[in-house]
């Protein structure tokens, strides 16, 4: 199982649907992310994988943990979130639909990011 | 049940025993967090509240939401992380130590916060 890494410029919508395929597949995934940007980043991915998730009956939540990893010789400090499956009746946060107001945010920001990456060549 | 607040400085150490204080008496605990700063301290304080409630023996997991806010007139998004205990059988993620370069540096960065803030005439 692919560990699944987010940048700060990573698109949330588009992380949780990986996320949701990952655990659909394996009933399992894990996120990585370094650094306060893709954290914030990650953490929305999660919210919509979550949602997603749901719609397959499934009742998710998240086991974050701090891990080293050497990047070009330096070691880093990432946050790792596990998605694990969890019962129904444990689960006490109602599955509200997105606020209008976050989704469109998200989706704008998604968007002008697209847009600044295709400036800049794409994504690395 | 109090929401326990995280701005962008607040001391994830802090607000971990906030977290695992709350827990412990109400078997659950509510993380609200508004920005990419304040989201990644809530997620190291939730890293530490996990490892401070498995020496009580809980193993806890964490559902994010969106919701909305108004503070000032406005409405913001905020994200909100719900503590909740899961049976350890559903817990992937062995509980390791805190990585020391990860401890060193949140120590430091806490008491870095706390310097400046201290300069400014205290947290508000």
């Amino acid at each position: 199982m692919d560990v699944i890494k987010v940048a700060a410029k990573s698109r949330p919508f588009k992380v949780a649907g990986a996320v949701a395929g990952v655990f659909r597949e394996h009933k399992q995934a894990v996120v990585q992310a370094i650094g306060a940007g893709a954290v914030n980043q990650a953490v929305k991915a999660l919210i919509l994988a979550r949602q997603y998730l749901a719609q397959d009956g499934y009742h998710v939540a998240f086991i974050p943990q701090f891990t080293e990893i050497e990047i070009q010789g330096q070691v880093r400090t990432a946050v790792r979130f596990t998605v694990i499956a969890v019962p129904a009746d444990l689960d006490p946060v109602p599955l509200e639909p997105l606020p209008a107001s976050s989704a469109a945010q998200i989706q704008q920001n998604e968007e002008a990011e697209r847009a600044s990456s295709s400036q800049e060549g794409g994504e690395s």
